[in-house]
C-alpha cells in the first residue's frame, strides 16, 4: 500500500498498563482506535504500548508531543496507585495536577444514577492536569480528558475496551472533527462478512481487484470463524471516493457470491435472527458438542425473544433420549455423532418447543474423544422445519476446543441460513 | 509500578505493515511476543507499530537501536513492493542490501521440499543488509534475520503468526540466551482470582502492600467479570525472588478471603467443574436470561461431560413450565423473574436430568423488558441440590446486555461454588 500525499493530520496512539508491556493482554483497542481515526480522515502513523513506569510513560508523551498532530491515549486512569496517566499528562505537559470540578461532578454523578456508595479512592480520579478538558464518562467511573502536549492535541480514554469506544465515539471524534477544518480526507470503508472459505482462499477470490480498482483497497480480516472483507477508499472528494467503493464492492460480491451473509457489519445471530423474524417463524435448538454457544449467540441479539424459544444442551446421551425423545435405537445404531441422531435431535426440540425450525448439533470439539473414524473436528448438523428433515457431516479442526466449537456453532447457523434464504447446501 | 532496578536487558517490540498501522488487523504478534521474552528474562518497556514506509520505519530502527538491548520486528519480509524491512534496516544500520547465499539456499530448500515452482519475486526475500545473520524458517518462504543497529540486537521475523511463533522459538530465544548469559533476571508471577468485588474495591483491600513487600508489585486486571490479582517479582535470585511472591501471595489471600476463587489462573467454570469431580456430583442448569452463557462455559472446559448432563435454555414461558415443570400457578403469581420461579426451575431441571446438583437463572439483561418494580439489571439465581432448593434475588447493571449476561452467569456459578465449599452465601 502506498504512502498517501501527506495533507492529512498525523495521529498516534499509546496504549499504557502492564498488562499490555508484558503481553498479558493483546492490545484491541489500539486497532479499533486506528481505524475510527483513519475514518475520521486522520493519517495514523504509529502505535506505542508502554507499561505504568511514570519516567517512561512521560517521555513517551513528550515525544508523541512532537511528532503529531492527535493522539489517543487509553489507560492509567483507574483510582489505584497503578493509575499514572494524570500524573504523566501533568508532567510531559509542565503543569501541576489539581482536583478538577467537573470530573468530580461527573463521577459522583455516575454513583448516584446507580445507587452506589462512593469509596475515597475514587476521589483520585478526578484529579487533572491543569488546563485539561474533562472528557465525560457515561458508562464509567473513570473520566477521560483532553489536553495540549507540545503541538499535540491529546486525548486520555479508559482502557476497558466499551467506556473507551463509547467516549471516542460521543466525545473525541467529534472534536477531532472540529479541529481538523479543511485537513480532512473523505474517507470510507465497506466491510463484507463471510463464512465458509479461509482467510487465503478468500482472497484468491478477490484477486485483481487492486487493478480493478486503483483507488481501492484491500484488507482481509479474520474474526474467526468469519472472514470480513474490507475495502477501504480515501481522497478529497467524496462523490468519488463512493463511487470507486460501491463499484468495488459489486465487483466483490459477485466473486463471492453467498459466502457474504452481510454487507453491514451484523454477525451471523442476528442475520439469522432477522431472517426469523421476517417470516414469522420460530427456533429451537438441541446442542451437544457445542455445549450452548449457539444459544448463547442467539441471545446476544436484543429482541431474540421474538423468536428464540429454547435450547436444551444435551450433553449427555440419557438427556438427549429423554428430553429430546430421540430413540435408544438411534444411539445405540449409529451413536450421538451421527446424522440420523441429529436429525431426530432437530426434530426432538422442534416438536418440543413448538418451534418452526429446530437446529442441532452433535460432534467432537477434543482434544479427546476422537476416533479413527469419527476424528476430533467431526461435527453433524440437522435441520428441522416445514421440509424434510435434514442431516449434514462435516469435519473441522483447529487443534483447539475452543475454536471447533465456534466453528461448529457458525456452521450450524450457516446452514439455517442457507435453508432460510433458499440457498444450495454446499457440504 | 515502580520501575524495577535495571540490571535486566531491556527489549522493545516493533510491528510493521499497514494493517498494524491502519487498525485492519489486531496485533496478537506483540504481546505474544512480550510474554516470552519476559519470560525469558528480558525486561520489554515498549511496543511499536509503524506502516509499510521506508523513512518511518528506518527512523524507527534507529530510535529503538539506541534505547533498547534487543528488537524483535515482525512483518515486512515478504515478497513484494510493501516489504521494506530488509532495506529499512540496511539504511538504520548504515549498510547495503546484497543476495545473502545461505538466506537463498533456504528459500530454495523449503519450494524444493513442497514441489512448488519458484516466482522470481521471491529472490527479493534473499536480499539482506550486510553483516545480517539469516534466520531459518521452517514453515514459511520468508527467512528472517539478525543484525545489530546501534547497540540493539534485531530479530527480523515474519508477522505471520504461526510462522513467528516456530522461529522464536527455535532461533530467536536460544540466541537471546546465549547473548544474556549472566544478565538474566528470574520472573515470577502469581495470579488470584477473584469475583465479588469492584476493582477498586478489590484494590482498596490491598492497599498498603507495597510497603509491607517492596520487592513485588502489584498489578489489577480487570477480565470482566472476573478481577485478576497479579503479583509480580523479578530479581537475580531465584530463592529470594519466590520467597517474597509467597509471602505476598499469603498476605493477600488474607485479604481478599473468599473472593478468590482460584490461585492458578483457572476461570470460574473450571474451578466449579473440579469441585463437581472431587465430589462425585453432577450438575444440570436451567437457563432463562443468561441464554446458554453458563453451559457454554461449563463445555469450554475439556472432560466437562465428566459431570455437565443437561441445560435447558427456557426463554419462553412456555418452554419453563413444558420442559422444567414450573408450575403455572407460580408464573402468574410471581412471574418469571422471581426467586419462587428459579426454585422450580433449578428443581425441575436437577429431577429432568437426574444430576446432584441444579442451578437456574431468569432475569432481565435489557436494554428492554425491565419495570419500576424489576428494573433492568435484576435477576433471580436458583439452586437445588441435596439440601433445601435456594432462591435468591440480585441485582447488577452495566448497561450493556452482553455484560449483564456475563455478570448474571457468574453470579450463578459463584453461588453453586460457594454451596460446595460450605461458604456463606452472600447476596
Amino acid at each position: 500500500m502506498k504512502p498517501q500525499p501527506n495533507h492529512a493530520a498525523v495521529a498516534e496512539i499509546l496504549a499504557t498498563g502492564e498488562e499490555i508491556r508484558t503481553g498479558a493482554l493483546v492490545d484491541s483497542n489500539s486497532a479499533y482506535i486506528a481505524e475510527q481515526l483513519e475514518l475520521a480522515g486522520l493519517k495514523v502513523v504509529r502505535l506505542n504500548g508502554v507499561g505504568d513506569e511514570l519516567d517512561r510513560l512521560t517521555a513517551v508523551l513528550k515525544e508523541i508531543g512532537n511528532r503529531a498532530d492527535v493522539c489517543v491515549v487509553t489507560g492509567g486512569l483507574g483510582p489505584t496507585v497503578d493509575d499514572l496517566s494524570a500524573q504523566a499528562a501533568a508532567d510531559a505537559a509542565g503543569v501541576g495536577l489539581h482536583p478538577d470540578p467537573a470530573a468530580l461532578a461527573s463521577i459522583e454523578d455516575f454513583f448516584r444514577r446507580r445507587n452506589r456508595p462512593m469509596n475515597p479512592s475514587i476521589h483520585k480520579q478526578a484529579m487533572l492536569p491543569a488546563g485539561a478538558e474533562v472528557l465525560f464518562n457515561p458508562v464509567g467511573t473513570a473520566p477521560g480528558f483532553q489536553l495540549m502536549i507540545g503541538r499535540c492535541g491529546f486525548f486520555f480514554l479508559p482502557g476497558v475496551p466499551f467506556e473507551m469506544k463509547r467516549m471516542l465515539a460521543d466525545q473525541v471524534l467529534p472534536r477531532i472533527e472540529g479541529m481538523l477544518g479543511g485537513r480532512r480526507d473523505v474517507r470510507r470503508i465497506k466491510t463484507l462478512s463471510c463464512f465458509g472459505l479461509t482467510e487465503s482462499l478468500t482472497g484468491e477470490r478477490l484477486e485483481g481487484l487492486g487493478k480493478q480498482f486503483p483507488d481501492v483497497q484491500l484488507g482481509l480480516r479474520a474474526r474467526f470463524p468469519e472472514i470480513q472483507v474490507k475495502l477501504y477508499a480515501s481522497g478529497a472528494d467524496e462523490t468519488r471516493v463512493s463511487a470507486a467503493l460501491d463499484q468495488a464492492a459489486v465487483w466483490a460480491r459477485e466473486r463471492l457470491g453467498d459466502l457474504v451473509f452481510s454487507d453491514s457489519g451484523e454477525p451471523m445471530e442476528a442475520v439469522v435472527g432477522r431472517l426469523l423474524r421476517g417470516r414469522n417463524a420460530s427456533l429451537a435448538v438441541a446442542e451437544s458438542c457445542t455445549g450452548g454457544l449457539i444459544s448463547h449467540w442467539l441471545t446476544e441479539v436484543p429482541g431474540s425473544s421474538d423468536y428464540f424459544r429454547l435450547a436444551a444442551v444435551t450433553y449427555a446421551n440419557e438427556a438427549k433420549t429423554r428430553v429430546l425423545g430421540v430413540a435408544e435405537e438411534t444411539l445405540a445404531r449409529c451413536g450421538a455423532v451421527h446424522a440420523d441422531t441429529v436429525r431426530d435431535m432437530a426434530d426432538g426440540v422442534r416438536r418440543l418447543a413448538g418451534a418452526t425450525y429446530g437446529i442441532a448439533t452433535s460432534g467432537i470439539a477434543g482434544p479427546t474423544g476422537g476416533s479413527a473414524e469419527k476424528p476430533v473436528g467431526t461435527v453433524c448438523i440437522g435441520l428441522a422445519g416445514p421440509g424434510p428433515v435434514l442431516g449434514y457431516q462435516f469435519h473441522f479442526n483447529y487443534g483447539r476446543r475452543s475454536m471447533n466449537k465456534q466453528m461448529f456453532a457458525m456452521k450450524a447457523l450457516d446452514v439455517l441460513r442457507r435453508e432460510l434464504l433458499g440457498l444450495a447446501h454446499t457440504p
